[in-house]
């Protein structure tokens, strides 16, 4: 199928919305050859479930706009994600969209990142993962984090790519200089990657009590 | 336990004469208090039938030696390893160590890292590993090499760490500028780590028809 519109579509509950949204509006005839790319296996089956045709990036390897909410977003755009577990397969699909709009409530904006101090996850390899983890702790980029595995029950909790997720809370200061953090925990061995999504987010659309707002990257 | 020395151990053919070695100096009483930090499952198997101590880094974060082998060794002692398949906990242990000794014959020697146009391994998720064989096919730090997914009869290789993994082959020239291609590769989306193990190797033992020779990293 030649698809008019190849669409990332994000995980968590404000992408949840969106993608049933998509799902009426072909329903109703509105929306018509449209090929999803879901960034999780979550999104995968409400997406299949609501009849939307759907691809991967192997078949897809070009994506004309992504959708996805986000769990931060700074005065540039830049945006936290991650918070669902899904930060690495989302982060594949929205860095191979040529727009990608992020949808949040004005809660999730901030000053600096890290500053809801609320978990910036860390998707890391299972193995030595507590040795990982110190070492996050300890790296000077992210200097004053909390660092702890994401747990779910009593077991530690394991991503669809059957990777652990280590949180990096920023009790005190927001992150100083997140390109320098970012690229930091990138090049640390045993970290595949991190919920910071940099120059990556073109249009963010916030909604607040008063309606809504749509901000374009400058 | 205090342990007098704390080693990694490689993986392959040759490090699984060292880890021999080492259980069997050990069954001798030459060698005492070792603790080993085995790189692979394969490894661990081994080591533990021989009756070596064993720890991860969670335990023994900081490792006095490890010994492994190599698959191409340069003039400046940068290596490229993994051709087993344990590239990144080797890595993760080798990283960890004060010293590294790298042990190989002299057919491993190269001039440039790929020249030897065996497999250069690249550990990436699942997860779409098609649209991220093309993006390392066509990566221009590493032009004009040739990408192939790493099979186990017909179904592709999978890591200790639940990875695929994806051999560059340099059929023409070997890498340029082996540094340019470890940045470029890691700070792909989608690969988790390499083979190219750089500023790494402290001493390599190089075995040759003449005898040995040991070169130190200058």
């Amino acid at each position: 199928m030649l698809a008019d519109m190849v669409v990332g579509l994000g995980t968590g509950s404000t992408a949840a919305f969106a993608v049933d949204r998509i799902g009426q509006l072909m329903k109703e005839g509105k929306l018509k050859n449209i090929v999803g790319v879901p960034t999780s296996i979550r999104t995968y089956e409400q997406a299949k479930s609501l009849g939307i045709p759907l691809a991967t990036l192997d078949e897809q390897p070009v994506i004309d706009v992504a959708i996805d909410g986000a769990d931060e977003v700074d005065p540039n755009l830049d945006v936290v994600k991650g918070r669902g577990g899904a930060l690495l397969r989302e982060k594949m699909v929205e860095l191979a969209s040529k727009k990608f709009v992020c949808i949040v409530d004005d809660s999730k904006m901030v000053s600096g990142l890290g500053g809801s101090k609320l978990a910036m996850p860390v998707e890391i390899v299972q193995f030595c993962h507590k040795y990982t983890l110190n070492r996050l702790q300890n790296l000077p980029e992210v200097a004053g984090c909390d660092a702890k595995l994401r747990m779910e029950g009593d077991k530690p909790y394991v991503t669809d790519n059957h990777n652990f997720i280590v949180d990096l809370y920023f009790t005190g200061e927001p992150i100083k200089n997140a390109k320098a953090a970012s690229k930091a925990i990138l090049d640390m061995d045993g970290v595949v990657d991190h919920g910071l999504f940099l120059d990556m987010v073109d249009v963010c659309i916030i909604a607040g009590k008063d309606g809504v707002v749509v901000q374009e990257r400058k």
